[in-house]
């Protein structure tokens, strides 16, 4: 018998006709044998209609109160899924984050989970019920209500999966599985039975966004499988786990996906003088500003000056703008030239660090193309290539070709 | 300075615009120097959403489940009235009923308060807060979220006003107050300033449905000083509290209130063998039904047999008709005869305990308008008297015009 932790999540609770079918769903699998925890989110439009609520009555409602305000919306799918496994005779039990009881800090609003206790559910578990639990909420030391942001769901599936030693955490989605590459761009792109923590992660970051990043590092850091299916369509999903050495050893193809990403803009400071330091005066000021940076690239200067860019999002693009021209002034820096019309495409695949050539093939296959190559930036497990926008499709469709993706 | 506790009901608290007018009644109240405690119910129509969403997924809702539900309604509220009180620069923090904790036993959706740990309360309290509790929830012993029944919001409310010891509970309802009787049947009815929990719990049982007769119980219980104002209107409203020596011996009128209510039935067995036990006989059946009887009557009889009536709620008239058919059967009784076009009409006093000749200004004054009286009933503090509907408005008026109701 396994223990199993599923998650749904708004549109798969959005009505009472889905949280009938998401029923049927758990009881299929508790009549196969398993012990089940099922995370669930508000169905889908309440917590849009409980910000809308408090915008009316405050500029910037407080976190507390928003926190008591949002939870509720959870809270309502736990005890409609319920009745709904109840009205199929299964018994079944609903748990509040606090009930469960899911001790956060005290970051209203985007908490970060402490300890689980799980007593209660255990207690549920063992009485042959299925246990219920909101996602996205849990309380601070005080008692007070905490969520744990947007998408943080996930976070509570992973967690308890974590804390209960689940054999498997299944996240169910509007999509089947984690793919090469986004279908809309090359039809050819092929579901992956299996993929790494790692590689989910540069394929999240990158646009492919199934998964919420923090809950695939929850599950790395706690090695929790995790695997992503749909509410819809039957199908065994991408399971996403640790590095398998038989995976990697064998046939495993070297490359798991081409990701992109179309919110990227580019900032490069020319002619800067050149010494220590440097990289933190320029980058100082838009930190300050909240403002993430993803890639970074100094090149070696000459005449004892250099070149520095980096790219923001494209809603960061006129701040940083802005913050830029007044560093290059302070630094007596030649000029700001930048650019939002390009995108970053990237090749993942923990393969490639036993294979050399990846990148030689990556550059060349673009090079055919005639796309121009702004910026390189490479990790382990991945290559990011910044190109002008106008070249995705083409570069994202040659790149899928060029590794064969589209075969198993 | 005073502690007060007020709660505001489903209307009330309907919308946006009517939370940002009761923020304003809180603020006002405590720029006066009050310490606050406000109780909310759900927004009006909210409850209502919930069962409607339980109802399609269960014939059957289990109650733990809807409590998790339907508390969901008023823990809105509370968030929506932090932040309208928070954007006007007052602070605010809200209670669920599991956070105050306000712990019941573990009938659910009628559950009863066991006790009250108010020190969460307490400290937000001296931290300056306004303090913002939902009403008509608590939690078992297990930290199982439990609810007190429609109408519980009240309920909370005296609770802690009792358990805080505050200066008085105020119920803002749609009603500006208690009246000497419905002003829709008689225009010249009279805003009572003040009444006993007596005299209100009569009038409450009789069909003046301004507060549960279960909140006003427990006030009297706990001596909580107890307020019936309206939400949208000024005015002092009705306190009701203990009998006040002044209050009876002074110019206090004898009769406060004329009450009636139209939901009743009239049932009886004639020729009923007289031996003992013959009433359990009769009733013991109707009550295994769960049907309320609330006014009985045994006549003497003759012939060693007796007449026996005893009234019912109109929608439990068929049924119980049923079983008395059956039991009159049983006990060879002569005949059943029943009547469901009566009402009943009350006067109410605690004044009447030191008046003689209430009850016959009341049958004078009846019979004066030729109104046929079919039972009678009496207790300390009211007579009742059974009349054929059609007389209702004729015998409420003429009795609220005999005991001068209309002038102070």
């Amino acid at each position: 018998m396994a223990l199993i932790v599923q998650k749904y999540g708004g549109t798969s609770v959005g009505t009472v006709e889905r949280i009938q079918e998401v029923a049927k769903k758990v009881i299929k699998h508790q009549q196969a044998g398993n012990d089940l925890i099922i995370v669930v989110s508000a169905m889908s439009g309440e917590t849009n209609r409980l910000v809308a609520l408090a915008n009316e009555l405050n500029d910037h409602p407080a976190g507390r109160e928003l926190d008591v305000l949002l939870s509720t919306g959870e809270q309502v799918t736990i005890a409609l899924l319920c009745m709904a496994l109840q009205q199929q005779g299964v018994n079944a039990s609903s748990f509040t984050g606090s009930q469960v009881r899911i001790l956060t800090d005290d970051t209203h609003n985007k908490a970060r989970i402490m300890e689980i206790d799980a007593d209660n559910i255990r207690s549920a578990l063992t009485k042959g019920h299925v246990v219920v639990v909101a996602g996205f909420q849990g309380c601070d030391q005080y008692g007070n209500i905490t969520t744990l942001g947007r998408g943080g769901s996930d976070t509570t599936a992973v967690a308890l999966a974590a804390a209960l030693n689940a054999d498997e955490c299944q996240i169910y989605t509007d999509v089947d599985g984690v793919y090469t590459t986004d279908p809309r761009v090359v039809p050819e792109a092929r579901r992956l039975d299996q993929i790494t923590y790692e590689e989910m992660l540069e394929m999240a970051s990158l646009g492919a966004k199934v998964l919420q990043i923090r809950s695939v590092e929850f599950a790395r850091n706690h090695n929790v499988p995790l695997r992503v299916l749909s509410s819809f369509k039957e199908g065994g999903g991408t399971l996403i786990s640790a590095e398998d050495p038989t995976m990697t050893m064998m046939e495993k193809a070297v490359i798991s996906g081409i990701a992109f990403s179309r919110d990227e803009a580019k900032l490069t400071m020319l002619g800067v003088p050149d010494h220590p330091g440097i990289a933190t005066q320029i980058l100082g000021p838009i930190a300050k500003q909240n403002i993430e940076v993803d890639m970074i690239i100094q090149n070696t200067g000459h005449d004892s000056t250099t070149d520095f860019t980096f790219t923001v999002h494209r809603n960061d693009y006129q701040a940083a703008l802005k913050i830029l021209q007044q560093t290059a002034d302070t630094l007596g820096a030649r000029e700001v030239i930048c650019d939002d019309k390009i995108v970053k495409v990237s090749v993942v695949g923990i393969g490639m660090r036993s294979h050399a050539g990846i990148a030689n093939t990556m550059f060349e296959t673009l090079a055919n193309e005639n796309i121009n190559i702004c910026m390189i930036s490479t990790s382990e497990i991945k290559i990011s290539v910044v190109v002008d926008e106008k070249y995705l499709e083409l570069a994202v469709r040659s790149l899928h070709s060029a590794f064969n993706l589209e075969h198993e």
